[in-house]
């Protein structure tokens, strides 16, 4: 029996789409289980695929992959995870190769790929995104590790991830957890395209009183422009969805609590860390939660919202399509922001546009959009904000009209827009040529002694508040 | 010579304060500090003020307490820590209760708390909060750990603590890292406030075009009403000081480059983890994020602003003080959810009127809006959001006409109110009907198979989108 080019061990949903992925690109694909049946299922259902080695035991699978050993781990992030990483390290050796493809934390990652880079084993952490369909057809890709591992793991991978005008959806993202971190953001990132989405959808149906099908022609429009991509797309599908029991639509028979896994917390949690403001994320985070907690809503539901309702014209629709485009890019902004402030803090020299390249297919987040980015980067990859870049500076100049209507209809009319409105106070806050921030700090001086500095010298200063208040170098 | 009733460890100013205060009301001061002389200043300059037991070694420090004996660290918060706990442990008796007076976080604070229980000594992490002023002449205090330690500590600390009303501002949090929790949240609100307060103040002074110092007379006046507050108050004094060097107003001359220390950033990292939506507290924290960011800001400075400005009429000035009382009620509101949902999470039982209580005095967001908190407990210990209690129910309805024209207002004008308009979204999603967070779930369950639930029947379900698009039980 010929040795395998990869493993695969975890063969729920996504291992065995990876799997079979790998098989029909051609390459020998060992398979494992911790229960056996699974192995057996793929091996029957999908066996004609290509060519699977599957194994009973953990051991048998370490000893039918060729060396230098590439396994990759499909189990649930968590504690799990460290077991299995145990248990293949124990079997390996020096120069083999362990990936993570699961969502786990980054520091998680990074202190395993320092555990195992003491064995000599290079262990990658990667993001792959796409869920079942692009672990099948082709994923996005974000692995984190070693060069060396990337010399050796870099063609497969590229080889089964998503294409985008020619261009594989997969690079070495850099060293031990960058991968991981980049794949958080990116999840980040969905939360808040989805909350803008579902401002977009709420206010619009509330301010117009238009049906969810009319409003899934309006997000089909709107696919076709600046905004195309594959969430707009499916929001089109399930704004059309009709349930079959009541005839309602869909949306109006579920329950409207927005649940979470939490790679989305997880991105606020590291920005915060990193001193990075991402509102955009925070917004969708924390509207998600407020929809869980409906013994709170119950209470509030007596608050009085205000008497005018449902006042808005026809040229909304364009208004929010350009509110939420702006929002878009304030959102991925900040975004991006975070993975420059990672990539400096960790060492890890991320490449900023070719993480839009990878994005640009087989992820949740792909879009046209991500094309703009690249280019923003390839002409300057230093840019200190993607709102700097002459195009999206344009984009948003041309947009901030509409933003500014949208936010103050839904103000006016008591519709949530979070998303709207705080990136918007982003892009005001950030274009601003003094902010009242040295309020506050004069009165975290006053109460605290915390010092400031002056707009016309060096130097720290405080001013004695409960004595003469005359300045002193501090 | 007389054993010690208690002691002080770390005679920074925080810490000399403290022993001052406790030496002011009669009790007998061990001292003791890393280098002898801020030890010796003290007794120098202070030595009047009380009785004080100097000590050079730590042992001696500890010899000279009576037992049980009673140590408060106060240095600061970090590594530090736990070497001076290490030490302190080594020469004590079970029994024995050391108080840690720095801002640690509440997770490092349950750590030694555990490890010094299984030793017999009481370990009490405690919120102090009212800076140096409050340390001297009674701040503002939170202990959590033991019932014996209260029993042992509470009447000293209610001793030396702010009153209000001939009532102490210091009780029981509850056990381990209840107290650094509490005062996590009371510092996390601190932010929001500031916030708040910057935002007024900015809003103001460009819609009006009026000055700082006709701005503190606005304040001066807030802090008459409903608002009166410490932090109301001191703004008024900051806005009216002049720089003596430029003739300028002071908040001119100051960078406006809002630092942090962490605590703020604290409070939202675990408000993610327990899933309670802080977005007054995000928001605050994010926004002295960005206004750190000066290179960005920089390169954000040619991003084009509304083209109208200015147009405030001097009602403005009222819908304000409305936007910020209301805005104030929501943070409030949602730190007080937090501290319910830690309380559950971790045991603690915490008395939520209990807290509003004590931040009635000595510390920094003292203010009169805290008996309504108080009386809101009193009324409902199990009220489900502060926002369901009757009178801040009817403050809201009332406010929300003015909180709306202004979140509008700035909107228009281009000045950011990232902590008004979030709270606003907060209070309207609140008490919404019905959310969009159905078309997330839909969103989710279309690429994630993530499912949902039905608002008419019991059950997870997913739709089969990539097929017939039927629904089934999941």
């Amino acid at each position: 029996m010929d040795l395998a080019d990869i493993g695969v061990t975890g063969l729920a949903v996504m291992g065995r789409n990876l799997a079979r992925n790998l098989a029909r690109h051609g390459y020998t694909v060992a398979l494992h289980n911790r229960s056996e049946g699974r192995t057996q299922e793929l091996v029957r259902e999908f066996g004609g695929e290509g060519t699977f080695v599957p194994a009973r035991e953990l051991a048998d699978f370490v000893a039918s992959l060729k060396r230098p050993r590439r396994a990759i781990i499909m189990v649930k992030a968590g504690a799990g995870t460290d077991a299995v990483i145990d248990q293949l390290a124990a079997l390996m050796e020096p120069g083999d190769m362990i990936v993570d493809g699961g969502n786990a934390h980054f520091a998680d990652t990074r202190r395993r790929e320092a555990a195992l880079r003491e064995q000599g084993i290079h262990f990658v952490g990667s993001g792959i995104s796409g869920g079942e369909e692009g672990a099948l057809l082709g994923p996005s890709i974000m692995p984190g590790g070693s060069k060396e591992s990337w010399e050796a793991l870099g063609p497969i991978l590229q080889d089964i991830s998503a294409k985008v005008d020619g261009v594989p959806c997969a690079v070495h993202v850099g060293p031990d957890g960058a991968g991981h971190f980049v794949k958080m953001v990116h999840n980040g990132i969905e939360y808040s395209d989805m909350q803008l989405i579902a401002e977009s959808y709420d206010l619009l149906r509330q301010a117009l009183g238009v049906t969810p099908a009319e409003l899934a022609e309006v997000f089909r429009q709107w696919n076709e422009g600046e905004l195309g991509s594959y969430l707009i797309e499916i929001t089109a599908e399930v704004l059309e969805q009709v349930d079959a029991e009541t005839g309602k639509p869909f949306v109006d028979v579920v329950v409207d609590q927005a649940e979470q896994k939490g790679t989305g917390r997880w991105t606020v949690q590291s920005a915060l860390e990193l001193g990075v403001p991402v509102t955009g994320i925070a917004e969708a985070v924390f509207a998600r939660a407020l929809s869980g907690h409906p013994e709170q809503r119950r209470a509030a539901r007596s608050l009085e919202g205000p008497e005018v309702s449902g006042d808005g014209a026809k040229e909304l629709v364009e208004d929010v399509r350009q509110a939420l485009y702006a929002s878009k890019i304030v959102a991925y902004a900040q975004g991006f922001d975070q993975m420059a402030a990672a990539s400096k803090e960790y060492g890890w020299d991320v490449d900023l546009g070719a993480m839009a390249t990878i994005w640009r297919g087989g992820c949740i987040i792909r879009a046209k959009f991500l094309d703009r980015i690249r280019a923003a980067y390839d002409a300057d990859p230093n840019l200190p904000t993607l709102l700097a870049d002459p195009t999206f500076a344009a984009a948003v100049n041309l947009a901030q009209e509409s933003w500014r209507r949208v936010v103050t209809t839904a103000v006016r009319i008591g519709v949530p827009t979070p998303g709207f409105s705080s990136a918007l106070a982003y892009y005001d806050g950030l274009r601003r040529d003094r902010l009242p921030a040295s309020l506050v700090q004069g009165l975290r001086d006053y109460f605290g002694a915390h010092t400031y500095h002056r707009v016309d010298k060096e130097g720290s200063f405080h001013t004695d508040w409960s004595g003469d208040r005359a300045e002193h170098p501090a």
